[in-house]
């Protein structure tokens, strides 16, 4: 029996203690204790995981006993040893071999955006993102912050390709997209440079990263150069329409403030972008995923 | 209707978002927004709570929404406008005016645990503490690293008592004190520094900052210096009997190992240390919270 005052005491050391949940699971990924768990051809002890990956004994017996709370590995004692091994979700998802694996996200969030919400209070503040406090250089030309080394766009991009093995089908499965023969998945340097011709343009997590003007400029381009009959899918986390959630989307608009000059949008929101840029017929799809789906047309 | 592996990846996206949730109560807590709330005679919109604090409309929205999802603060709308104001939980735990307030432990996370932690693959390969890397500071003299200002010495300390004002009358309540009239509350240089005489040694979350053979000098002092009769009453976060669970000491046990020399330990660990230093009559309770109590006597 726990009082109402004890169930919140509770839930406020859950939130106080995230970051080290998080951190464990960046460290054994890190580390390559699924990866090996995974070639081993069977369980292995905490000794061997440390000989292995060159780790100390005390830490690594810890980290693996820490994974086993979280779900992360599965143990069992045999002649009172015991000998660890992946579960289903370090299999699907923390295994390298693994077409769903997200390590490299794993790794970028560890690397980069932890330490930017180190000042999070701080771009509260501001109102803008922290990559000056963070890593000292300055973000007016967002993606020369974000790209700031080539191993750091790897590994932005790696990152990005690891949420798509699991959202992609999802959103683009959202909507019969046959209508569109020749479609233009937009990246890259797209404020400046031509658009070309196509039938559907795919804007998938672009918008949350710029301000309003930005994406009304390049909406409007995108327009100009879109077909007659053609249309837009745009690709995001999309708020609820009060704006009060989901937990994930407001957290990733909050990233969106440390990060970038965006932020996430309600429905609403982007059809307040889109329409004036020319596009009708707006239809929004909730995939019950993280990413949902809009597609409107010229 | 979500699969397994759905389930799954929702888990996965939970624990890679911890460190979100961790900062947007340290920086809710750091703004001033409980606070604020707190003395304010009637619920405020967010335009009041960012001019009051100084803060980006934008951001403070935000801000204001997650902490909303995460129950730290209620909404309500009056006339179309969203008006703020602290749960329960957030009265009782965050705000400073509360003798419960947890604020200065949080501030200390924040600051310094939370940095710490962006090392944790590191401590694991190593086996130690990461103040060099984290702070560039050595930590051969473990406690000129935690209190490596006065400003920094005094957050701790606070976090500290912050922690006791939840756990205090639990741990001190789990064994009837009365037959101690003396007792002694073990703190400061206490390796070095002779040990005043008393009925009772309290040892508060001393002996999970060290190593074995240091707890065991420390042990052997104290045992030398109890009066006849005397005991000694160990408090600390119990790792269960086969150290893998529960999941907050085996993340403090982690903290131990990036902040410090020791660990966490189980009933049956402090036994070992206790009894070749002359204790007997080792008794254990656990409390229900993060810290329990161990009794023993010279």
């Amino acid at each position: 029996m726990t009082s109402p005052e004890e169930q919140a005491y509770h839930l406020l050391t859950e939130y106080s203690n995230g970051f080290m949940v998080s951190q464990v699971l960046f460290a054994a990924c890190e580390l390559g204790v699924f990866d090996l768990l995974a070639e081993a051809p069977e369980p292995l002890g905490a000794a061997a995981v440390a000989a292995r990956l060159g780790t100390s004994s005390c830490g690594t017996e810890l980290l693996l006993d820490t994974c086993v709370s979280l779900k992360l590995l599965q143990v069992q004692t045999r002649r009172g040893k015991a000998l660890y091994q992946n579960t289903e979700l370090s299999s699907t998802y923390l295994v390298r071999a693994s077409l769903k694996c997200q390590a490299n996200m794993l790794r970028y969030l560890a690397r980069t955006t932890y330490l930017c919400w180190g000042h999070v209070a701080q771009a509260v503040r501001d109102g803008k993102n922290q990559y000056q406090e963070a890593f000292g250089v300055p973000s007016d030309e967002l993606f020369t912050a974000i790209y700031r080394s080539e191993g750091e766009r790897l590994q932005v991009m790696r990152g990005l390709q690891d949420v798509w093995s699991i959202s992609g089908r999802h959103v683009l499965a959202a909507f019969d997209l046959s209508p569109f023969p020749l479609i233009c998945d937009i990246g890259g340097d797209f404020f400046k440079d031509p658009l070309p011709e196509a039938d559907l343009y795919i804007l998938a997590r672009v918008l949350h990263d710029w301000t309003d003007a930005r994406c009304s400029h390049l909406l409007a381009r995108i327009h100009r150069a879109c077909k007659p009959g053609g249309g837009i899918l745009v690709i995001e986390s999309l708020l609820d329409a009060d704006g009060r959630g989901p937990l994930t989307t407001q957290l990733y608009s909050l990233n969106m403030l440390v990060q970038t000059e965006g932020r996430e949008r309600t429905p609403a929101q982007y059809l307040a972008l889109l329409a004036p840029a020319g596009f009708q017929d707006f239809q929004c799809r909730r995939t019950g995923g993280i990413y949902d789906a809009i597609l409107a047309r010229r």
